[in-house]
């Protein structure tokens, strides 16, 4: 390892067939303490991410019953129930169709979930981090269901995964036939095993636990199966009682990843805001950013190509004044919807659920350039 | 491991931090065999690649002296020569000023330099594999010039790595007022070591030479310095004898990956072909694919978004009657120029120089489904 001083005295490291990161980059995914580390999750560092590709080694994680170290020669995918044509097949019977890829977001139901209450994430990473993006590949499921023939009245897909709690969620056929992508490949190369090695499904825009991991099965029915992770989990209580179901989408989000809580400031001048936006709905058309808590907001810029539900990365120019300051980004999407504040959220669906919270999230900085949680 | 039948029986890995790639996937970079694997190159797997990001961990190499390991703390950017104010910047100064983010490819200017005489590649990998594309995150170099106030007559920028030949490259002040990124980001992530850790130079759609790792000064002068790399190396002497240089525009290249060079077709049937496309002037415009050795052309599909300066994945379907085939694919560019053949490049360029081999590249596919190099 070289300082200034002893730069390009010696010969480097050779050639490699894979190579690592370097040993004083530390970014890692920040998982909390368990009893049970197979059932969990942990988090993207949001705020070491430059761009909008999440490297597959930082991708967020949520198991069940932990990851299946899977042979892609073993493995097969069965399609059945209400088909014509019940179908096995393999990994390479899957790759020979047609593939697509596209830049696609995955974001847990449950992400932000402690911002519904008192735990709310004193970083990006812990506020924000069970959200990703990667360049998926794979076939569209629309050519293997076409292939099997959908008997009428087909209307759900139950997804099952070859972990060993054979995690299972409906999907409706409408997903199937439209977007969905039986993915094989993330980021140029195979999935990593925490994402799903070796085939997962993919509905881009629709909350990560319906994207099902190590996918083994998929029954056709006419009806949902109303599985443990759609029932007593995924599903949102509302205040009079009922529950709201099948809540797929993840609607328009956005946080500012610098400045962002745990970061510090090394005093006052120039520098660029920057920070991540989606929306399950598509396309994020504006990203507006408040310096003052909500008083004033100013529209931030929004690198392009903006791809529809995909990361999109917004920076802003900011004069720091070296006063305190609350800052939040707020993000419109293609449809008109605005990114509510947590207030607004809390309104609409009270407190009983820890699903789908997307809203603003402030952050404080102080005199001191400290940046905090402005929630705490 | 689980095969089939041992699937889900029991819990899986619990999370992790930073995750690998399957113990079953095995692409790897391609290295010639060296007494000096220090200078050399490796090739990136492209006929495992999926879409048209490349894993930072498999992007090709091209070192001259190493890969030197370097702390960002210590690490600084001289700009000085022709300038009012120069300036020693850090890494923390650098990544504090506007960033911009953008998919490009890079391409060693020595890339598929076997294909112009009988070494030619028996593989994608082995014949184009010097290819790479990412999602690269850095400073618009423009705007340090700008603070340094370049002074009349500068027209040429000095960029020197850090690594122990301080690998020198002259760059047009052109390219630095333009596109050119002071780049610290690659995929989400710093860059790798390999790519130049902490800070490379990254002109898109130039050679890859002129994208300095590990860069540590730029020198702004009148003129070109005539270093080894621009001289003895990277230029391309013409059947007359003289030498053309500062050849720096990667043109117009496609490669199909499947199938190629090493694969094998398991029988006849519907197969989808795919490859990859790109330029160094802009948008990929138009594939074409030959399935009959160059007797007649169909356009292929280009996968969306197409993006100036990066891979382009096209696919076509393809029904495979058993006979043999001599396939291959042609890229044309937004500026209407067409890849050429391998005859045409030898009659304009002739046989002196192995830099900026950019023809039509032919495999043969067998009877028997194997596939192999059409110009061995």
């Amino acid at each position: 390892m070289m300082g200034r001083a002893e730069e390009a005295r010696t010969l480097g490291k050779p050639l490699s067939g894979y190579t690592e990161r370097s040993v004083y980059v530390k970014a890692e995914r920040a998982t909390r303490q368990s009893k049970t580390p197979e059932a969990g999750s942990s988090a993207t560092p949001l705020a070491d991410m430059m761009g909008i590709i999440t490297p597959s080694a930082l991708h967020y994680e949520r198991h069940h019953a932990g990851v299946p170290t899977i042979d892609p020669e073993q493995h097969r995918l069965t399609v059945h129930g209400m088909v014509e044509r019940p179908l096995v097949l393999t990994m390479a019977e899957i790759q020979r169709m047609p593939s697509v890829s596209r830049i696609a977001f995955l974001e847990c139901g449950g992400n932000s979930g402690g911002e519904w209450g008192a735990l709310t994430g004193p970083t990006a990473q812990r506020a924000c981090g069970l959200a990703s993006c990667s360049e998926w590949t794979g076939v569209p499921l629309r050519l293997v269901l076409e292939e099997c023939g959908l008997k009428p009245g087909a209307a759900w897909l139950i997804a099952e995964g070859a972990d060993a709690c054979r995690m299972q969620r409906s999907v409706p056929v409408e997903a199937a036939l439209g977007e969905a992508l039986l993915a094989y490949g993330q980021n140029g190369e195979p999935l990593r095993p925490s994402q799903g090695f070796p085939l997962r499904l993919l509905t881009p825009g629709w909350e990560g636990n319906l994207q099902v991991k190590w996918l083994r099965r998929l029954l056709v029915t006419d009806q949902p199966y109303m599985t443990r992770d759609e029932t007593s989990k995924y599903s949102d209580l509302m205040p009079d009682g009922k529950a709201r179901i099948f809540t797929l989408m993840m609607e328009a989000k956005s946080v500012v990843t610098f400045p962002s809580g745990g970061q510090r400031l090394p005093g006052r001048g120039l520098y660029e805001l920057t920070g991540l936006a989606w929306s399950g709905q598509g396309l994020i058309e504006r990203v507006e950013v408040t310096l003052d808590g909500g008083r004033s907001w100013q529209a931030a810029v929004l690198q392009e190509p903006r791809l529809p539900k995909a990361f999109t990365r917004f920076r802003l120019a900011w004069q720091w004044d070296g006063k305190p300051a609350v800052i939040a980004s707020r993000a419109v999407d293609e449809t008109g919807y605005v990114q509510p504040g947590k207030e607004e959220l809390i309104a609409a669906r009270g407190l009983n659920s820890g699903y789908h919270f997307n809203g603003i999230k402030l952050w404080k900085v102080a005199a001191d350039g400290s940046v905090a949680n402005a929630d705490a």
